[in-house]
């Protein structure tokens, strides 16, 4: 320790010497005081257009369908527009853009290239700001690197390839924790992530594609810091994309697929549920203001068309059953309050899903991630829940559902089994379900494509 | 489609032409044939030492401590002697085989390093079989090709950077679910995977290095090829590593600690604790064969040893009350069985856990995974589990367990709350427990090291 000679750094009474105490910086030239490494103290609010601006026009529930990322890339395109003076916006995907509908953005954005542009290229330029790269590593650290300093920022991808960073998100997460125990340490923006192409449908990819596995690594970070959302349609995508854009200190997942998908809610009704956070959707219960038989419960797009077509098969055959939906968009609604600031009180929790009835709910990642969150919650151990379980490879939409056993019929199935009060008509419903389940198997595997009454369901009263 | 010229490849019936059929290759030759692409028709099992050549002698449990991986390198050591003839095992850590305590394998072998070496390098040699990089893509990617080649391979990593590569690891348990449903396809050994320097432990790293989230991407793997195993000490480790490296087609992970820690069974207790996967310790146990007032569970190293303190303390304090502690290895026991092949039948679940005793269960991970694990069990609900929780950073080993409410205290509130039978005799010792933790939360700020009742703490009957 004498090699460091501290008989030149303090006097005989063992205190720092005042003229190298003097040499340390002072004021913004602090280290953790500098605005470059506090990248809150610049931080300016995006100028973000009214989102309901891009609202669908959803007139009835469930009869027309639309691609839903489409809406947050015309979003994107203005966010763009009104925030070009200030420099503080980029969008990061690995090399996927237009494949995830968000190609909006290129009528007023460039990719980012610095090397030579030749004539082929397709909106290439040194100062783009579509940040586009096949590397999820680049992607999500220079999303880091950039609300870090001050500015904002989503990072769209392949649901399954956000796995590749997860333990990068991890590192975000701890560091914001930290950071939220630092008064002096200024608020940043949230770290956005859009997870599309999902497990349920990717076109031709197959088994490789489908890991929703991110959902689990949010679920092990602190509540302080870590959201997940299951915008169930375009308009509930536009109203969570507003908040989060807004929002500060947070991982927010967003989770929803690109294809074209069923349309449910108004963008008046679609506000009202993303506030809440989860609610009854009365239009597919038929159980009105008396207690249900059974609650059908789902988070995520294409959970929600199997259980709001579950919920209509139902009530075609058997009208005497009771049945409740809830859609649940923000999954951290569900834990114990304790756990999570977005927990619902247990009464409230009790209002939607009842103290003791059967819940059959229906979920887009891995099926016991539920188990793991309302642990603690009254009514747990009457949650009956189906979701991804790693089967199904490329094939039709309808048959990944039927072979995670998620299926509409699957949910009508669990539903009629659960449903004690009427157990006396359930057994001829349930093997016709059984029976539809075989002739789709059939079916799939001779025209390679869905049935027709699955293919083109829509809602009907 | 014209363009592909099919009248060149087809004839005027639209069959492929035989002399093109012809060129296909054939035998060996074929793709999924070819030993080259389907490792398993080469691989040859390892020549393994018996590893109860390596057991630590240990007469009464609880009373000596050990650095449990050193055994592991020692074991790791003698294998590459045994089958440097054969040229199939490889060893591949980032760069910290010796702060693992796996340092005797460079007693016999060296690290690869095709550069120039200088007299003042340590263990490099062109052929050395130790791969070592401060990369864990490049380690696990290694090793994934290795194994499906027809070689065996053991990767060793700090437990928080083994996130790194979890999609990777995903990748892999798919492909093996693939091969699992093709006869032609030759079993290849286990990838092994040692997490080591975990979250409760890692010396001068802190918040950053403290992550068990590879444990929670384990689970969402199907049954038939994920293992997860948490051998307490020592002689377990010996057990499950010989094991493990018999295993074919699984993904292996072994969680165990590198510093100093008590140990608890004999060889012959071992083999037998690791061959049912978990079991009741009788000798830290004072059930004897009624039914206990509470089960002590635990799982991991320092949780094991948090656990068996609350025993000792409560029976100190309240002999009266009758404890069970069962120990967790193999944690796909607790699945029920038709999750995971290796899941107990529920009569046996009971047998060990009770139908309605509180179980106090002590966890190395991430606390509500076990809720997710044990959800369908009988006496889920009377499961209160406490584990790692995003609490700490550099500190005592003692103030981390106290700062995620995992410490022996808190296991023995816990107990003493729950434990109905006595609860007329438990408000003073909980009160006690509670001054206990006060006590330390002062001396380990005083002292900047645990109390000497905690730190010294041993067995005694």
């Amino acid at each position: 320790m004498k090699s460091y000679h501290p008989e030149e750094l303090f006097d005989e009474q063992g205190r720092f010497l005042p003229e190298l105490a003097a040499l340390a910086p002072k004021g913004d030239r602090r280290m953790g005081a500098n605005p470059h490494a506090n990248g809150g103290k610049l931080l300016v609010d995006l100028d973000l257009p009214d989102f309901t601006d891009y609202a669908l026009d959803v007139k009835t529930p469930a009869t027309m369908s639309y691609e839903n990322t489409r809406v947050l890339g015309t979003l994107l395109r203005d966010i763009f527009v009104r925030n070009a003076a200030r420099h503080n916006f980029r969008y990061f995907c690995p090399d996927e853009t237009n494949s995830n509908r968000l190609g909006d953005v290129f009528q007023v954005e460039n990719r980012t290239f610095e090397e030579k542009i030749i004539p082929i290229d397709d909106h290439l330029s040194p100062d783009g700001r579509v940040m586009e790269v096949l590397s999820e590593h680049l992607c999500e650290g220079w999303l880091e690197g950039y609300v870090l300093t001050g500015r904002h920022g989503v990072f769209a991808t392949y649901e399954a390839f956000a796995m590749i960073v997860d333990s990068m998100i991890v590192q975000h997460t701890k560091w914001l924790e930290g950071a939220l125990a630092l008064p002096w340490c200024k608020p940043v923006a949230s770290v956005n992530l859009l997870l599309t192409s999902t497990c349920w449908r990717n076109d031709h990819n197959g088994f490789s594609h489908q890991g929703p596995g991110l959902i689990d690594t949010a679920l092990t970070r602190k509540g302080a810091v870590s959201r997940v959302y299951f915008p169930p349609d375009a308009n509930c995508l536009l109203s969570v994309a507003g908040h989060c854009l807004r929002s500060r200190n947070y991982v927010n997942l967003i989770v929803i697929d690109k294809q074209p998908h069923l349309q449910f809610l108004s963008m008046h009704e679609a506000i009202d549920h993303c506030t809440r956070g989860l609610s009854i959707w009365p239009w597919a219960s038929n159980a009105g203001n008396v207690e249900p038989d059974v609650v059908l419960a789902c988070a995520g797009d294409v959970m929600t068309l199997e259980t709001v077509a579950a919920a209509w098969w139902l009530r075609q055959h058997l009208p005497e059953l009771k049945v409740r939906v809830v859609n649940i968009v923000d999954l951290m609604t569900l834990y114990p309050p304790q756990v999570h600031p977005h927990g619902l009180a247990d009464a409230t929790f009790i209002d939607l899903f009842t103290a003791d009835k059967p819940v059959v709910f229906a979920f887009h990642g891995y099926q016991r991630a539920i188990h793991q969150i309302i642990h603690g919650r009254p009514n747990a151990a009457h949650f009956h829940v189906r979701g991804f379980n790693e089967q199904g490879t490329t094939t039709t939409p309808f048959d990944m559902v039927v072979l995670n056993e998620v299926s509409r019929y699957h949910l009508c199935i669990l539903a009629l089994r659960h449903a004690l009060r009427l157990q006396h008509l359930t057994p001829p419903l349930m093997q016709e379900c059984q029976d539809l389940l075989a002739r789709h198997h059939s079916y799939v595997r001779t025209h390679f494509e869905d049935m027709p009454e699955v293919r083109d369901w829509v809602w009907t009263d």
